[in-house]
């Protein structure tokens, strides 16, 4: 009698913001980048995928399938195809070692995401989306294999989603490798070895979709005579300092090189022909603001980055929520994210706005839409909340 | 009996556009810079500084004094100084070898300047006003120095003012010398060798007057990672390939390297910390809408350029008057700047409109408060109409 099981294994994983930042593939096929990068995976109770990837010889059409927010999505790109044949491949190895195990590494996938943003946020999913697929595949199919050696799987899909596979404090080493075997990402430090990290997400709303990450760093790489000395050098030598200010919690540190590889990065859109520009007028305002926080705190308190898009993504410790988050909901109170549980906590600080320039203040409470309030964050947990069930059809 | 005679001398000098752009001193009080630079000398019909010097034994208080556009100016800043005291020094040794030659250089100089650029335009007026200072008083002692001997005197007032005592196509030589012996401006081509060159202002209203320019060059120099490529190999090459565009006449050359020389620049100060913004929205639609014209022309016609503020200057060879300032004069035909002699000859070209993203062409018209039009032009001119009467009062 034939399998009638519907095989399941569901996964949450968390979205990452990079405080080194990658920019520019030397291998577009296998997203092998040009520098090695550096970034905090963020709590998973304000932004996840969770995915559920099931298989079974009932499914018909027997063809590989993903819903994402009930949408069915198309998965005939290379990146999706060469994750799944990856993973594929090593249940095929272990299947031909173990004669007793199922036979899923034929059968048809059924995969079924969602996501917990906000919808048009801006945020880029696809770290937390590849994560999640390959994690909850690699849980489907029972793979021995370690969240680094996941990494380089997930890093085809989409190249920051290696880093999504770690909680904390998370590196992706570019590797030489020809064939990407030692691009891969690892663990600087576990959330636990600095919890007190916290990020409040600006969400601006852009007039218009920037240039895609993938074509803008093809750009950037082709056209900026800027651009070979950040990979070469500037990055290189951050990587280091980034690591120890993470091994050694000092905030000042961590901050200083943040900002300035969020600006350094920018620059080299900027020196791109022609120009990309991800950053506007508002995302310019929030820097004032964050720099006028720090200079009112004497020190450096909060810092600011921004990855391919105008929301700003501030950093700051615990201890220093009043006089960071508090001045932001002084501001801007009213916008959608502070009444969830952290937002609730956070006390509004109206006196720190003595401090800020009312246009850089006025500019940031008109562009931002909406503000997440997180913290840094565990890596992909197993869940046994299936989004398909026993009849293999999505809940 | 003693000279009362009031000495005389009056000209005027033109303002100048980089190409190949200045930022990065090595000797701040020397003004030398970190690399060499190119710039086209605009029109003095449009754009320029008429500068009277005098100087007389019946000056009273026998003090050196500035007037400029009416308004006293404070002449103690070491810049000035060091110009007179150049000048005066160079007077010194012809009267030294001349004792028949009238002793000026011990008398007091009285200088009078007007500009005849628009108010608060944020135009950079330093170079143009050093440069008639220099050579007006150079004019005064009759001193036999060369443009290029002079540009060493007016790039200690201003670093740009250099470029300034030439008119068409202008390098400035950052040179080796610790002295700046070697830091000089030079002819790379008259205005008579390619005479089509249009340049079209778009003065940008700043919210706020940014960092100034000497400020933020110290401030890169000390903190951008990747201005010390730009020094060394970028620019280097760049100001090869430039003179060798400006000998060909060959725009789309010219064009291509002063948009990624802009871009270039821009992104170093971007890349300093903490970051310089030079560029707004409206700058950045302005990129947009040189992008489209080109786009739409299938070549490159048109070409921006940015310098420590947001207006846009953009170059165009006359016989694309109709597609380049033609479509900004269809776009914003009521703003001031229209209404002289150049700007009645444009042909509106509501045609080429269908081409430009409609809300870069928004942002292009809401933020722009004037347009300048006008044209590569010549050197400083001597001129009769002086600015100080027989009597040595202003006029």
């Amino acid at each position: 009698m034939a399998d009638t099981t519907i095989y399941r294994a569901s996964t949450t994983a968390p979205v990452n913001i990079a405080v080194i930042k990658y920019w520019g593939k030397r291998d577009p096929t296998l997203n092998l980048p040009t520098n090695s990068s550096l970034s905090v995976t963020l709590s998973q109770s304000d932004l996840r995928t969770h995915t559920t990837a099931t298989c079974s010889t009932t499914y018909s059409p027997a063809e590989d399938t993903l819903l994402l927010n009930s949408q069915p999505q198309d998965i005939s790109n290379p990146r999706t195809q060469a994750c799944l044949r990856s993973l594929r491949s090593l249940r095929q190895s272990l299947e031909d070692a173990s004669p007793n195990l199922p036979r899923l590494a034929s059968l048809p996938l059924r995969i079924v995401s969602e996501n917990n943003f906000p919808t048009a946020a801006g945020l880029a999913s696809s770290a937390a989306g590849f994560a999640a697929l390959v994690r909850a595949v690699a849980d489907l199919y029972g793979l021995p294999q370690s969240p680094t050696e996941l990494s380089r799987i997930a890093r085809q899909g989409s190249g920051s989603a290696c880093r999504s596979l770690f909680g904390g404090y998370v590196g992706w080493e570019m590797g030489s490798a020809a064939d990407g075997s030692d691009s891969l990402a690892y663990s600087v430090a576990p959330a636990e070895h600095w919890p007190q990290m916290r990020a409040l997400i600006l969400v601006v709303s852009a007039a218009k979709k920037g240039v895609s990450s993938t074509a803008g760093m093809q750009a950037t790489v082709a056209t900026s005579t800027l651009f070979k000395e950040r990979a070469a050098h500037t990055v290189p030598a951050r990587m280091k300092e980034m690591e120890k200010a993470i091994q050694e919690r000092d905030f000042e540190a961590f901050a200083d090189l943040t900002m300035r590889d969020s600006n350094s990065f920018h620059a080299t859109c900027l020196d791109t022909t022609p120009p990309i520009f991800y950053m506007n007028d508002v995302s310019r305002s929030a820097i004032a603001v964050v720099n006028a926080i720090n200079a009112a705190a004497g020190k450096t308190i909060a810092a600011y980055t921004f990855d391919a898009g105008p929301n700003a993504v501030i950093y700051y410790l615990e201890e220093n929520e009043t006089a960071v988050a508090g001045l932001f909901k002084a501001l801007m109170g009213e916008k959608e994210g502070w009444e969830g549980e952290r937002g609730q906590k956070v006390e509004e600080n109206k006196m720190a706005l003595v401090d800020i320039d009312v246009r850089a203040a006025a500019a940031v409470k008109e562009g931002v839409s909406r503000i997440i309030l997180t913290s840094v964050g565990e890596g992909p947990i197993s869940v046994t909340n299936h989004l398909v069930g026993e009849d293999g059809e999505p809940v």
